[in-house]
């Protein structure tokens, strides 16, 4: 759940004087997004939602996450659009914070996806990739490999209060990645964070992809690895085949795999899976007390990571 | 904020069939009302809100919320309306909790109210008076008289380490409103609650009252003076004259006050101002570690509470 920042009336009425979207007719506080503050506006021109962005987004890097949606949305992908103001601009300031409105998108996640979701949500990510590219800014991927040490670190004490020997299997797990990481794999802008909740569904249609903060620059094929570990396993953390050998299929007709891709798919997984156990990890071990929102469990990536440890090739993904 | 009850997007598309409003477009959490989980959603029939009753609604007293707003919007008072089942019901249950769906009101709640907002408030709470008329059901106000003494109970050994003299201060006040409360009055439906948040305006024309919550049988007069308290006073305390009037007047355009009720208004805005200072003195007292609400400042209503007890004639609040 968000923390909202308080906006009055009289304050966004104002705001919105910048814009051409109407005039304000009721606004909303909404639990979306856990990084930032978010209100759902109805205005005589529509539905839309503000932002403002809290602090644990750099305001650097909002030229680049609002830049993207504006150039994934020129290209066709359905996503949030940034609204420009009558100066052209797309970021302003609103109650002392960086403050966006984008175009509303219908549409709910779904939380139990079958197969056909998980191909939508494989062409989708092929597609976002393809319009990604030609995008002028770039991004470093904080939590890419380079970032996973500094994450173990922060766990690694307490990591075995959680699960028996989890501070090795993890070590062991970080020095094989660090040493194996594909370094020639064809890389661009990646969503890096396109779960369940970031896909909207209309009567089993995808109708949008949100939530662009964690996007960034780095290999395509580990995009797709994090919504395998995302999409493609049962609740018990089982990997569903249908699902992967769905999601796969539809992101080769749009963008096929080289066969470099497609050797280091098991590689990659592997690093998606340990890229969320170590930062679920941190957060279970770094609840504030009294806290309303409960951690996501990090073990349900230990799981999905032991399944990609013994993965022997690409094809038990459900590679044609 | 609210703590939002997790509804999923198959388990509400499932439940909008027992509605006649279209189907599910999109909903989300969103952050009003403190005691219940609330819903933006927007379906092909429009805009609605979806309720979910949490553990601090009775549910013997749905009926009475739910009736009272069906009858007040089908005596055009602009309110919430019930939105009735396929069978008639307008209480269901979803997510394991009783389930409501109101109709969507633009507009949005004014921070810093001028004159004409208390105006147009004075008018709405008389117009609420009168529609609330005839209402077949009845509910207790378990906040008048004989609720503030347990509230006191439960506040006073720590109430002087919020000011000093507290406990003596509401003790006498307590007694003396005890001995004092006015038993002939002309009772009725009152809203109990109508604070600036809970007030809808659209280009300075008031386009809904919400939250009936508090809702209940009580002396009427006694909800004017609940209104004087919330909105007509300054942000530091002090009593606006002009504001008080154009409440009153408005008030009493619609309904006018007995000379009875007139001669009680002082006594019904201190005991309005010992109410929702032993409430908030309880809140304040008893902040759950870690949590993110701040709550409401008590001492702001001892000021008020000040005012009033030197108040020597009703003229002294605007009464022409």
């Amino acid at each position: 759940m968000a923390v909202y920042t308080d906006v009055t009336a009289e304050d966004l009425s104002a705001h919105l004087a910048r814009y051409d979207i109407g005039t304000l007719l009721s606004f909303k506080g909404i639990a979306e997004g856990v990084e930032n503050s978010n209100f759902l506006l109805h205005t005589t021109g529509g539905s839309f939602i503000l932002t403002l962005y809290e602090k644990r987004v750099d305001p650097k890097d909002l030229p680049f996450f609002i830049g993207l949606m504006e150039h994934l949305a020129a290209r066709g992908l359905t996503c949030p659009q940034p609204v420009r103001m009558k100066d052209g601009e797309t970021l302003g300031e609103l109650a002392g914070r960086p403050a966006a409105i984008v175009t509303f998108l219908d549409g709910m996640w779904i939380r139990r996806p079958q197969v056909m979701h998980c191909g939508a949500v494989g062409k989708a990510l092929a597609e976002l990739h393809l319009a990604g590219s030609g995008f002028a800014l770039t991004r470093v991927n904080a939590l890419s490999v380079p970032g996973w040490r500094p994450l173990y670190e922060r766990a690694k004490d307490r990591a075995d209060t959680v699960a028996p020997n989890l501070a090795a299997t993890i070590a062991a797990e970080l020095a094989h990645c660090e040493v194996s990481w594909p370094k020639d794999l064809p890389t661009g802008v990646i969503h890096a964070d396109l779960f369940n909740d970031n896909v909207f569904f209309l009567n089993d249609r995808l109708s949008g992809l949100i939530d662009f903060y964690f996007a960034c620059n780095d290999i395509l094929a580990y995009d797709l690895a994090i919504c395998l570990n995302a999409w493609c396993f049962s609740p018990d953390s089982e990997f569903d085949f249908a699902k992967g050998r769905a999601m796969i299929a539809a992101y080769q007709a749009v963008r096929p795999l080289s066969a470099a891709e497609t050797a280091a798919l098991p590689l990659l997984a592997r690093g998606s899976a340990l890229r969320f156990l170590l930062t679920r990890l941190v957060d279970w071990l770094n609840v504030p007390p009294g806290a309303v929102v409960t951690p996501k469990d990090p073990l349900e990536y230990l799981r999905k990571l032991r399944f990609h440890q013994k993965v022997t090739s690409p094809t038990e993904y459900g590679l044609a």
